[in-house]
């Protein structure tokens, strides 16, 4: 049982776009059947957010931080901290803390950025690691801990570090591996110097270690590439954040695809559920993801949920297969809509970002938005959609704005005066 | 060749307003007929701007400013700098500029604020002036510059400055000269009682040196006004701007037709086009500063280009004459929109601010804005005006976040975030 209303956030990752010429200038949100999103809309406050202001594009990191009303300008110094998180690593305010790649690397050029998408035997790569950084460096503490493939995670813990540094993955396989080195900003920094340094000594030791651990002994006999390197980027100081709880008073669950929102949701002290069936492609059970949300509303105050199919459409240019994905968050959406209690729920159906198939990439357009049930004035906006959305009562919020918004529906945001 | 797309903005200036009782209610934008305009509206995302919060109204300035990103509540301190940028003076940041004007005094009364719209002969007032302040005032330097007819810019430049005094200009005739002294925040304070000090020095000296100066004795036998008398006004603190290229990573070029504004541009280190037939009133050619802006658009990331006449009306209370200005500007558009490569630019069309005729000056009232081309999601939006814009997409943004936008269609914006 709630004190107030149950706050449920159901996001399509990427799911808004721009107009596709082979749509007849509509978006893949407007193109499509989604009768569940239409009737969210019809029963809704329909509107735009804008994440960080107009036009300014986030990532999946900051596109759910500033939903969840943390503001990325304040806290935000780069992915590596959610990352650590999410791959399991007990990360603490004042870390560095770094995304990582396995990789396969001959003669200092980078072979293959993913090690082949290794996929076992990492866990007794990071055990060598962590043995031959027993006491450090430099005064320093190592941790790190692999993740999901050939990804893994990297924390540096001590007196006299600075994330602004560059990054050792170049992005591209065929050129060298990149000294790390401060950033521009940084370049006389000693902090900066010094972390610069340790990642370094980290990454050649590193090499040194796994050039004959059997793991790759066993990867070249079976014709596979080594994992002979580990790339650290993405370098964040762990910042502070008020854990969720404390910050609105509410439990809180999140039931999402990305590695990087699961690690923030974690770092907020959010309980992450795992779905399965909930893959993070285009074969996912969005119908177990929906299942699952309404079992985390019976218990938690606020659940977030994102389906993130529809990204990958937007991602690959592929209108066909990113209105597919859409579909599945409307059938989710239509069993929130079945199944919730209507008279104690609060629903924002929106994304993280626009996507569109058009610039294949994150952009800064305006979110659609919708809030729907418990307490809402329904606008008479009929149908689920960027153009459609122009004629709502929300005009146009910012990410920052969404918590109050939903704490106001369900009654859980005390009034400011008397 | 740019990276990303070209980003254009075309402003009428001044050219939003509100309801005329002679055109049946309707405002100058939505009365006449401007077909460039109109479908910029039907091809756009259409909506309002308040250039720094609802209902502030700006000046010329300002107005520019925002749209560039510079907040003017933490960079603007007077036009001063601005002016004496745009009349050719180095400014530095922490000079105290100021703009003047050639006046004729007589008796400690001005006769006349603009010396009889003097044209000629200032350059050898100005030469005087600095020969003769070629010691400075009390340790502090003086530069002093002629710029076109009446107008000239000052500049101190030294230590313990400050720029919160009054005008030495009442903004009328008929009356006594003031005395520069403090304003009222900063009567006590010891470096805006020296700068008034070296003001009122400044102000006395140059009327002796000008009273014998053979430019006035040979006005005086043509029976002309002297210009015997400089005011200074304005003072402002020259603020450090962040250059505009730093800011953005954008080659920029401005064409506008308001002085000011000009000194804005090449104060952030724009490149400032002169536009031969560009006159700053109704006589403008509008389609060659329409060309200058094709051609700047064509080796230029980003270009802004306003039209002065709007406001020429605005302020003359006479919306016969603000109707055919804007013509002058949708005949601007019409070209624009007819040679630009709408594959790779986007426009922007709006206002520094509105001046209604029945105002017959500035007013805070939200601009009308349209965003067209590259990356837009067209909103159903039919014609071009004020009360049409309500039913954009675009909602209301403020200035501040015009960069952001354009930079978003463009792709020249990076994300923040992973």
């Amino acid at each position: 049982m709630h004190d107030s209303a149950a706050q449920v956030i159901l996001l399509g990752d990427g799911m808004g776009g721009r107009p596709v010429p082979d749509l007849d200038g509509q978006t893949c949100l407007e193109a499509g059947d989604y009768p569940a999103l239409d009737k969210v809309a019809r029963g809704g406050e329909c509107g735009y957010m804008d994440p960080i202001r107009p036009g300014q594009g986030v990532g999946s990191d900051t596109g759910h931080m500033v939903i969840l009303g943390y503001d990325p300008f304040e806290y935000y110094t780069g992915r590596g901290p959610f990352e650590a998180k999410g791959a399991g690593i007990d990360v603490q305010p004042g870390d560095v803390a770094f995304r990582c790649n396995f990789a396969s690397v001959e003669n200092g050029i980078i072979k293959d950025r993913r090690a082949g998408r290794i996929t076992e035997g990492t866990d007794q790569l990071a055990s060598a690691v962590n043995e031959a950084f027993r006491d450090g460096i430099d005064g320093v503490e190592v941790i790190f801990k692999d993740s999901v493939a050939h990804r893994a995670a990297l924390v540096l813990r001590g007196e006299g570090l600075d994330p602004r540094i560059t990054d050792v993955d170049p992005h591209e396989s065929g050129v060298e591996v990149p000294q790390c080195q401060p950033t521009a900003e940084a370049s006389n920094d000693p902090a900066a110097q010094k972390t610069a340094g340790i990642i370094n000594e980290f990454v050649q030791r590193v090499q040194e270690i796994f050039e004959s651990h059997e793991v790759n002994q066993q990867r070249r006999a079976e014709e596979l590439l080594p994992a002979n390197i580990v790339m650290p980027r993405g370098a964040g100081a762990a910042p502070h954040l008020t854990p969720f709880s404390e910050q609105y008073g509410l439990s809180s669950a999140m039931i999402v695809e990305v590695d990087i929102v699961r690690g923030l949701g974690l770092y907020v002290g959010m309980d992450v559920i795992d779905v399965p069936g909930a893959t993070g492609g285009m074969d996912t059970d969005e119908m177990a993801i929906a299942r699952a949300v309404v079992q985390a509303a019976a218990s938690y105050d606020f659940v977030l949920c994102n389906i993130k199919a529809p990204d990958l459409g937007g991602h690959d240019g592929n209108s066909e297969q990113k209105m597919e994905a859409i579909a599945k968050v409307d059938r989710a959406a239509g069993y929130l809509l079945d199944t919730l209690d209507w008279d104690s729920t609060v629903l924002m159906v929106s994304a993280d970002h626009c996507t569109p198939v058009t610039a294949m990439d994150h952009t800064g357009d305006a979110i659609p938005v919708a809030f729907y049930g418990y307490g809402v004035r329904p606008d008479g906006v009929q149908s689920f959609g960027e153009r459609p959305f122009a004629a709502g009562s929300v005009q146009r919020v910012r990410g920052l704005d969404i918590m109050s918004i939903m704490g106001n529906y369900a009654g859980s945001l005390p009034k400011f005066g008397a």
